[in-house]
């Protein structure tokens, strides 16, 4: 593989709530994605999901509170916690996670997406 | 948890080559390292290990070649590759890997850290 630039990868595409997988390691995937708006409450049964904001800000909405994330930052949300994404402007965000992973997770929903593309 | 904000848990720490553990999920850890110089030739028998620059430039010295990171740039480095992380000026680099990762991997060297901290 070659090296990896975030904001380069950032650059090819536009769609929200579209994560696209950039990386593979140890059967875990880093993912891109931008978000603006809200997503909706899910939780993962079996696996930790990292968010990392790499521009803007990113609110994940928890059960007992919000988390605020800024550039630079980074949330580790356990599984079997609810969450609710949401980015009142446009945040591109870096999500660590395994390859199992579905975005919506619990959530059926004309949100989820089963075939990421790779870019 | 909380939230982690990378340039204040580097603030907490000096030493170079000496990785510090800020996250935990899926079996992996998150390292935060600040790095100066050379390091060691090694490699991971069984795990692959991703390098983003937070900060700084990193070199990364392979058999077949250099790959050169600069800010918000990662390279994953597949098990059994050798390896030679080098930064001619301080580095700040993020690292994510399985918890069973050595710094030093196949060498044993007075550089091998096994007790990481968690901070």
């Amino acid at each position: 593989m070659s090296k990896v630039n975030l904001l380069e990868k950032f650059s090819l595409f536009d769609s929200y709530w579209d994560p696209k997988i950039v990386g593979e390691l140890n059967n875990q995937y880093i993912k891109l994605a931008k978000l603006k708006g809200e997503f909706l409450w899910h939780h993962h049964e079996n696996e930790d999901e990292l968010f990392m904001v790499v521009k803007g800000h990113l609110t994940i909405k928890l059960r007992d509170g919000d988390i605020e994330l800024n550039e630079g930052e980074f949330y580790i949300i356990p599984k079997g916690t609810e969450h609710m994404p949401k980015a009142e402007n446009e945040a591109y965000v870096l999500m660590f996670e395994p390859k199992s992973t579905v975005n919506t997770g619990s959530a059926d929903s004309e949100k989820t997406i089963n075939n990421l593309e790779k870019i």
